[in-house]
């Protein structure tokens, strides 16, 4: 009897047909429980809340690490927990492998489909002695005459593959049709028309498989960037190629088979393989995308970081390894910049800019984050090294706002912390705004100044071990650990506030633009979505502009990809779009230096 | 001090810039001669003739194994003679290794060249800070202002070289454009823009390399297919591959690889390499190109033999392994049915025919033999399996036309033979004239009857030691062998001899065509360049026409494919050629077997 696992705050289902352990499908399902033991049940780390009565009843091993207050909460171990029935597992992320959480929402494509490829159905005459016309004019015949179509050309893999479902289909064949080339040739009935977006992050890949007909996401799936072994950012990833350059084709190959491997995976949940993926559009930032189309990263990685194109470009999905229909020409949008990739061109899409001519700030959260400011007819973008704070990697406490997260955070004159926490659960971190918050209200009642010192003499703050002052926002107790914010924490997230902030500054002036004007403010990332403009506004990382003004779109780039798969006029808008905008270089912008320690400042309040 | 060295009757010039052996020479000119005993002076089987006193005087070694006569004639072994300046080394067939002396004369292509590909020198600007161009729009914005070429599109592999070309070139490059295409970017000046063009035969390649702006041939080479060692035969071959697929892509593999070998060898003689190919045109019959495309061959083999495709096709030179510029496109003109493939579109083009409405006989004969005839708007053609004998492969004695080689033969009533030698040198073995001639007056005098039974009465004729009768033409003495005919060598004439005539007589009779009307005979192949028509047409080989009415043009499927090589119109004109030709199965004909026995009969003289 099969049922359904949601995993949540992720928002992934799972539909299984035997009996599985929580960690066994959340491996299915894409999503990397810490398991320091590799699930022997020892180091009870893959801690998950399961709401309903549709698991198997505790273990031993879960009586003997988790306290009764725990297990009667219905908190569990993953892998000790068979699910037996429907059931939504929380996965708070304290339980996930670090970096582990993906961006899969984001804006639906808002555009009508219109695909590349498109497949018929057709049956031939069969072959004899007094019919000796060749497999393939045997199609292109059957094609022109039930229609209508006029066939030119074939790509050689699927020419190969003629003979085979001719004869396996009973000469009734689907066949897929790129312009005027046949790219696959499928036995027996037409199959659903599939196609995947993927959006290589530095950090993780998002895969889409799309119905291309109807433009509807039949399902997505997230995984790590592979290449992060050879660095975690993209500089340290280009030194790791320039110093081996062996590392070219391994940092290319390894983040290609992840792809096909969720691809599989996606393709198997409509009983399909990747031989039916007929379109591929693959975005990601300028390093990204060279490493995958295996280019010369070199000029990248130097001054004056010199991309090999700014153009989107089509190629052989076989020639880089991608498995997908014979004949796929998997679609590569513009890269704007060195620093400035075709994921940003993506969300710029699906965010609608170039298509009006409002004053419109757009702005790509990670750890490299893009900034666009159209004003008129003008669309200027910059790319600036926020690090990894808002992508809640590197912040001791931080996590998603699930269950257990302080996300609104009060500080009394006195000391006193007040804290709001999702769900009413017992506080088990800080997410974005919860942190945000924290931050003003901390440099308000003055424990910390307007650079984010902390002062050791204010009420809450305390020393670690390490003599390092930490503030204390909610006490542990019952098993849980104290939610603290750091001084290292304070000065990530104001470091990444500087570099956001500067570049949105530098971009107004360069354009004569005062927040005022300012007309729409379009957020994407994981940290924006869940980012609350009030307090993105209060500590000074966004300009003062109404709050009705800012909107979240989650992952635009995944959204935009998802566009430009669909429908050949997003390709077309896109390569428009990638024409227009202007790269402007930050750190050669005069005073530089000046919106930067502006930025990292915290506002009087 | 450079020498040239030429080959006869093989055509072939060699400069060398070292003293060389003729065995070395040979080797560097593709040209295989017999050797036993690996250069070492032992077998005495690599006998040339020396023209000149260019050469190293005789060796100990030749004076132990040639006659004193031999050596005064100028006869030398070419593992000791080292060449010292220019010179003319006559091989004799014999002294060649079998089936290696390769067809590579040919028409010249008759042809305005119009090459796909065309390379344009540019200088870009050099990056900087203040010009962070991508290396791709550098390259095209140059392109536009420079020449007025807009380029739109490029090549995978050529865009992964561009940083490279454009750095070690200083920033001046050379840029290789098909259509609107990059396909190649060499650093510096621009070179000779050079294509291939192969004529993939069952037992030879013939590789010509070509200047695609002038259509002038620079080298030209030929090997042996290396697939033999699968099969002699189309048939044979297809089998191999149908006992056990693998076979197919390491047949695939092993042509290729020869072809890279040979083409390496050609770009050598102009100081280039492989890299440097902007185009290559392969010609075949329709096994050896599916063979070199890995398509799939069971249809060609098995009832009804579909081919998989009719028509041109390109693909990435890449793709199939083949060595050239990074986005060339290899050129595969169209086969016209299982078993008459584009290497008979190439004659046919080479030859003219669609070009007039004239009747006209097209035959390119080889193990197997195709055969067109035009008449009014229609091309019907044909093909037969005429066997090797025509080839000179299996006829004992059999060699080119060149000195030693009987060329004529009348035999007296008595039986006297009188032989007329090429060059007046002895006897050494029988042309191709000879042998029709030898049978023609063997079958006068009653020696053999009209089905080519030796009558073992007759003078002349007498018993090898297997009890087989044998004719003898000529004696040997002072060393050299007999020249004789056998009963198999008459067997496989005559055999060749049925099959071509009566693909050519059901060709006249399906289009009510008598031999009168036939206004030109155009003849492809080796033996077709040395026949000589009076005696095809005295055996019956070839209808009774007027003798200037037929012509030779040596490898028309070389001509052809040189062609299509350097001419985008001449590639139209196949393309249109190919679709007006209509293919006959001789097999299913009404009457076949009564043509094929009136064809093998010789007439009565």
């Amino acid at each position: 009897m099969p049922y359904t696992i949601e995993f949540e705050p992720i928002g992934i289902r799972l539909l299984c047909e035997e009996p599985l352990t929580i960690s066994d499908a959340a491996r299915r399902a894409g999503i990397s429980l810490k398991s320091v033991c590799g699930g022997k049940a020892v180091c009870g780390k893959c801690l998950v809340h399961v709401h309903r009565d549709s698991v198997s009843p505790p273990t031993e091993s879960e009586q003997r690490l988790l306290t009764n207050n725990q297990l009667a909460e219905g908190w569990r171990l993953a892998c000790c927990t068979t699910v037996l029935a429907d059931t939504a597992v929380h996965v708070p992320v304290t339980s996930t492998a670090e970096a582990q959480v993906i961006q899969l929402d984001g804006v639906g494509a808002h555009c009508e489909p219109r695909p590349m490829v498109r497949m018929f159905p057709i049956t031939t005459p069969v072959p004899s002695l007094t019919d000796q016309t060749a497999d393939l004019r045997r199609i292109s015949d059957a094609l022109r005459q039930q229609h209508g179509v006029e066939q030119a050309r074939v790509d050689l893999p699927a020419l190969r593959s003629l003979h085979a479902a001719l004869r396996a289909g009973d000469w009734q064949v689907a066949v897929a049709i790129r312009g005027d080339e046949i790219i696959a040739v499928y036995p027996g009935a037409i199959p659903r028309p599939i196609g995947l977006a993927v959006d290589v992050g530095t950090t993780k890949l998002a895969c889409y498989l799309v119905d291309l007909e109807t433009g509807q996401t039949l399902a997505a799936k997230g995984a790590m960037n592979p290449q992060i072994a050879y660095g975690e950012d993209v500089m340290s990833r280009l030194e790791a190629v320039m110093v081996n350059p062996a590392n070219d084709s391994r940092l290319q190959q390894e983040a290609v088979e992840t792809i096909n491997t969720v691809a599989a995976e996606l393709c198997d949940t409509q009983k399909l393989t990747t031989e039916y993926l007929l379109d591929v559009c693959l975005v990601g930032n300028t390093a990204m995308h060279h490493l995958l189309l295996n280019l010369p990263v070199r000029s990248l990685a130097l001054s004056p970081f010199v991309s090999a194109l700014d153009s989107a470009l089509d190629v052989d999905a076989g020639q880089i390894g991608l498995h997908a229909a014979p004949g796929v020409r998997a679609h590569f949008p513009a890269p704007i910049a060195g620093f400035v990739g075709s994921d940003h061109l993506a969300f710029l899409l699906a965010a609608g800019f170039g298509e009006d001519n409002r004053t419109k700030l757009g702005i790509d959260i990670g750890t490299n984050t893009e900034i666009a400011l159209q004003v008129g007819g003008r669309i200027v973008s910059c790319s600036t090294a926020s690090g990894p704070a808002f992508e809640g990697a590197h912040i001791r406490h931080g996590m998603r706002a699930a269950p257990g997260a302080i996300e609104r955070v009060i500080i009394d004159e006195d000391g006193a912390v007040h804290c709001d926490i999702v769900a009413g659960s017992p506080p088990v971190g800080v997410c974005g705004s919860g942190i945000l918050d924290a931050l003003a209200e901390m440099c308000k009642v003055g424990i910390i100044n307007q650079r984010g010192r902390i002062n050791r003499d204010k009420p809450g703050v305390c020393c670690e071990d390490d003599g390092k002052p930490v503030f204390l926002l909610a006490a542990g107790g019952n098993g849980r650990r104290d939610v603290t914010i750091s001084q290292e924490d304070i000065d990530q997230v104001l470091l990444a506030k500087g570099a956001i902030r500067a570049g949105i500054d530098i971009l107004m002036d360069h354009l004569g633009v005062t927040p005022r004007e300012i007309e729409e403010i379009v957020i994407a990332g994981a940290f924006g979505t869940y980012m609350d403009p009030f307090r993105a506004v209060r500590i000074g990382l966004l300009p003062n502009v109404p709050l009705t003004r800012v909107h979240a779109i989650g992952n635009g780039a995944g959204a935009g990809a998802r566009m430009m798969l669909v429908s050949t006029d997003a390709r077309q808008c896109a390569i428009r779009l990638a024409e227009r905008i202007e790269y402007l270089e930050l750190a050669a912008y005069p005073g530089f230096n000046k919106y930067f320690a502006y930025g990292v400042r915290l506002p009087a309040f």
